[in-house]
């Protein structure tokens, strides 16, 4: 048998397959197009139920939850571990999980923190979560291509802290383009404005910490330095500036919205905090 | 002649205050409201005229910009040096270095990058911008304080690259919220995931430097890791697990129309760069 079934070739799997076979595994490889898989010096299946049969480690890397049920439907899954990287939500990963134990298979599911030129590098990261069992069996081979965080026995919680940090991220991705659009019209090149947004960014990220023990405590007023009814107070500097400037506040407003509405609520002493209650 | 005449000593006047009686200088102090001048151990001037008289170095630290004109006005400022850290935006910094200049004072306006406890900390800096001379010419007493980062000769740009930074903060902020409201119903600590969060979003934080390059290039397709369309197509997961976890998608849906609309218009070979774009 080899050590590892790796099912799905695309732009992730091949990265996947690359990084292992580097480090000197053995991959058992298949995938629906063959020709991705053929020259990557790798043994290629034929089929979904031969490349299953070939390990008992199988990792699935397919583009959505649908075809991972379309490509292991009637294949026996019996004794093997199912490695889902396959992005899904946490619902789709807990419900996957529940259709591998019932062929009898361990169920870890992972998610992916790199693209594909990540893969193999120091900065890639996967979170797991699933199969204490199966995490600590194959550790050693999922380490490989990304570092491992394991996240805890439900199914769901990889794909939920993948979802969580790549949706902060798209936050941030919003206030980048605001600030760059800011200045889109001055003289100002946006290279000289980057490394400033860098570093503040990376700075202010830390605010993370103080929000997570706000909301464990339940205490918002904790460790507050600039209280709601002051930042409120500056909403208007922030929108005539964009105006100033031509720029469409629209990226800005609802964080604005909701903390007009916490300070409405008679909670401007304050963090931002309750922000995080009012979306739920 | 005292060296320092700051003009304001509400929190952030205070702080400021504060940092340059331990650094051994002698602030002459002026505030509407007298008692908080009392006890810092400064000369308490009995007008802004005085107070202005008393050095070539004037420091305005007010609320807003209406009341530097407020306080300032009728006062002879010929000669001076203007130095205006009230928050404002671009145009009113614009106008009121022009309204110092034509009372005779060199103007330099600033953007204070810190709150009141980080005041003579490593960690706090203001943007100056306006007038060379006179930044050259004081930069030793105003770096006391915070650290001095010169953004040029135009007075707006100060408040510019500081509204610029905090806007960027605030979408940062947003996603941090939503991030946080994800794994608010699951047994996963808030203190679990920010450490997670805090570091990914340090890591992300540098996609400023590509997006500011292809901005200068015009080349939104230079360097590009995962592509708008790669992207968009993982949009309908983010949207199904903030469902899942009964989560309004508010402060995201509007990067994600964006992106769509870019999509749509067959830019999905290229980075999410042009949203700065659809901005303006
Ligand atoms: N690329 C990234 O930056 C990145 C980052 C993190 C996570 N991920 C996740 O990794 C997974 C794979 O992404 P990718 O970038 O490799 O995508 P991709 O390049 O589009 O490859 C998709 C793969 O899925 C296969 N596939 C799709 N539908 C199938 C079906 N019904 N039956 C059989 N095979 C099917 C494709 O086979 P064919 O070759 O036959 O089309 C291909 O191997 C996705 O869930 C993605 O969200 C990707
Ligand atoms: N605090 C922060 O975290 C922070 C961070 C960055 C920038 N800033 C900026 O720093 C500036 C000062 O903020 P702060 O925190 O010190 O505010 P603050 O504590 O509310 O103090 C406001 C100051 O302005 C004075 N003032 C307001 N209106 C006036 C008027 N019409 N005439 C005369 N004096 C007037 C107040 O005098 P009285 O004492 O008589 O009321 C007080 O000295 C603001 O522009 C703020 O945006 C603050």
């Amino acid at each position: 048998m080899s050590d590892t079934t790796l099912i799905g070739l695309g732009a992730m799997g091949t990265a996947l397959a690359a990084a292992w076979l580097a480090a000197g595994h053995r991959p058992t490889v298949w995938n629906r197009t063959r020709a991705r898989a053929e020259n990557l010096g790798a043994p290629v299946a034929d089929t979904p139920a031969d490349a299953v049969a070939a390990s008992r480690l199988v990792v699935v890397c397919l583009l959505d939850d649908a075809g991972v049920g379309a490509v292991l439907d009637g294949v026996d899954l019996a004794g093997k571990d199912l490695v889902n990287l396959t992005t899904c939500t946490p619902a789709e990963a807990r419900a996957r999980a529940a259709w591998a134990g019932a062929r009898g298979a361990r169920y870890l599911d992972g998610g992916i923190m790199a693209d594909p030129p990540m893969i193999g590098t120091p900065d890639a990261s996967v979170f797991y979560s699933g199969s204490a069992e199966a995490f600590t069996t194959w550790e050693h081979v999922l380490a490989v291509p990304a570092a491992t965080r394991y996240v805890g026995e439900d199914p769901g919680h990889a794909a939920l802290h993948d979802i969580a940090l790549l949706s902060a991220m798209y936050g941030m991705f919003a206030g980048i383009a605001h600030a760059f659009a800011l200045i889109r019209a001055e003289p100002i090149a946006p290279t000289s404005l980057a490394p400033l947004l860098a570093d503040w960014l990376s700075t202010m990220a830390g605010s993370a910490h103080l929000t997570a023990a706000q909301l464990e405590t339940g205490d918002y007023r904790a460790g507050v330095s600039s209280t709601l009814a002051m930042q409120v107070a500056g909403i208007p500097t922030f929108l005539r500036t964009a105006r100033e400037q031509a720029v469409r506040p629209d990226l800005l407003t609802p964080y604005f919205t909701l903390m007009h509405r916490l300070a409405a609520d008679g909670r401007g002493d304050e963090d931002t905090t309750g922000v995080v209650d009012l979306l739920r």
